[in-house]
């Protein structure tokens, strides 16, 4: 089994480390890759090719592992020269995969979603759909966790955006309550009331989204303005364009929320401290 | 201790039924009340005055417990001739609780706000908040479960209204996803990851509100007009009229997903069945 990586940050880095010690070759190229990718590669232990087109002649499984903003220009690199099991594991939307597939004239594409922290390493929970998913799914035998959750391509990327959507819905309304509460001085007693509704982990789970929440506004509301885009396919998305609209509103309502909810955790003093 | 009850209904009847256990003398009048509450008050066993003055006159502690829209006409009948303690622990918001404090010009008035489901009897926890709440908060000698959590009228009846507004915009955000993610054909797989991150409550309680998002949605429109006016004075509501919006739309976009949905619990069959 040949695996083949485009791109090597830290998905590929992690992967990689784990697949060589079940025995698999694993191979990248260097050419046009970031200083940080080429060390990464180099350390490695991969083998390490010159171009892109050595690497999908010498790849029988080839993973699409750059920033989003490469998912696309990539596979037009790739285009119909691979006949190989291609998978896209980029953090894209549905619509990026399918344009990205459109260049991949004759490989077996599969949109894969990397649905854990990569921290976990090889084990990390990867979700995979389309005709040819259970194909990248036979890494599985050589330590990976890969779960196959449908047959058409878009599944896997769309489950990763809903989800991260679902978070962020959460995370904003936290804040919108938490916010008017503290005004009211009764935030402490809703952290109360809501924990036995919501369950033992609440306080900790809504100071972390809180606190991620004012710290990267503005990046939640560009995925925001992705997921509405993605979600208008399906429905009418009232609550995730709230979303989109509250993240792009935030700085300016923080006021004086993060100094008081200080007190639940000591992360949130570094909201704090940083006056956002 | 005499503790008067305005309204006799589930809450009064309940909470009388533990006072007089305790040795309190209870009291209610039958005045203009409906067939269920004289009914309930005669099987009581609590005094039956004829008129609200006289049950004003032997009263310590009055408890306004009547329908919403009475908790302003009630507290304007009592008016300025009671000196004692008044709460009013009807289900409305901060401002309909002042409006009807505005009546009560001599009394000590307390806002409280019933915080878990009444059938948990005389321990039911209840927040009560203004100058006066430790007055009403007396009765815990005689078992009650009254929790003081601030200085303030508007405080409890504001909790109260936050907490359910929260467990609303869970509801919108869990139908729009899930809505979604059955078109897409992977509700069940984001319930399962959902369920990872929000906790092994999450299926449960994920399921009793949406089926209870389906049941209700027109109420739960009307009472998130009531919180967006509400929480207007303290933030710009996106989320919350977001929420407003969706509950009111909801009869329009329930579509196939209840079917689907069928399989997550006996309760969502219930929903199929009606054909919302």
């Amino acid at each position: 089994m040949k695996v083949g990586f485009i791109g090597f940050g830290e998905v590929a880095s992690t992967l990689s480390e784990g697949l060589l010690a079940h025995g698999v070759e694993v191979s990248t190229f260097l050419e046009g890759r970031s200083q940080r990718s080429v060390e990464l590669a180099k350390s490695s232990g991969v083998n390490l090719l010159n171009s892109l087109t050595e690497l999908t002649d010498s790849s029988d499984i080839l993973l699409s592992a750059v920033v989003p903003a490469e998912a696309v220009s990539v596979a037009k690199k790739v285009g119909g020269g691979f006949k190989g099991v291609y998978v896209d594991l980029n953090n894209v939307s549905p619509g990026t995969v399918k344009e990205a597939f459109s260049y991949i004239l004759n490989g077996k594409t599969v949109d894969g979603a990397i649905m854990g922290g990569i921290k976990n390493g090889l084990g990390t929970p990867i979700v995979a759909s389309g005709e040819f998913a259970e194909n990248f799914a036979e890494l599985n035998q050589y330590g990976m966790n890969i779960e196959v959750i449908g047959p058409e391509v878009g599944q896997a990327s769309g489950l990763k955006m809903l989800r991260s959507a679902y978070t962020k819905g959460v995370s904003a309304l936290l804040f919108e309550s938490f916010h008017a509460a503290y005004q009211m001085g009764v935030d402490e007693t809703l952290l109360r009331y809501l924990t036995l509704s919501e369950g033992s982990h609440f306080p900790e789970s809504a100071n972390s989204r809180l606190t991620s929440s004012a710290y990267h506004s503005q990046r939640r509301a560009q995925e925001m303005e992705e997921v509405v885009k993605f979600l208008s396919e399906y429905t009418d998305p009232v609550i995730n364009r709230a979303t989109c609209e509250f993240f792009q509103s935030l700085p300016d309502k923080t006021g004086p929320m993060p100094k008081r909810l200080a007190k639940y955790g000591e992360v949130f003093q570094k909201v704090d401290k940083n006056r956002l």
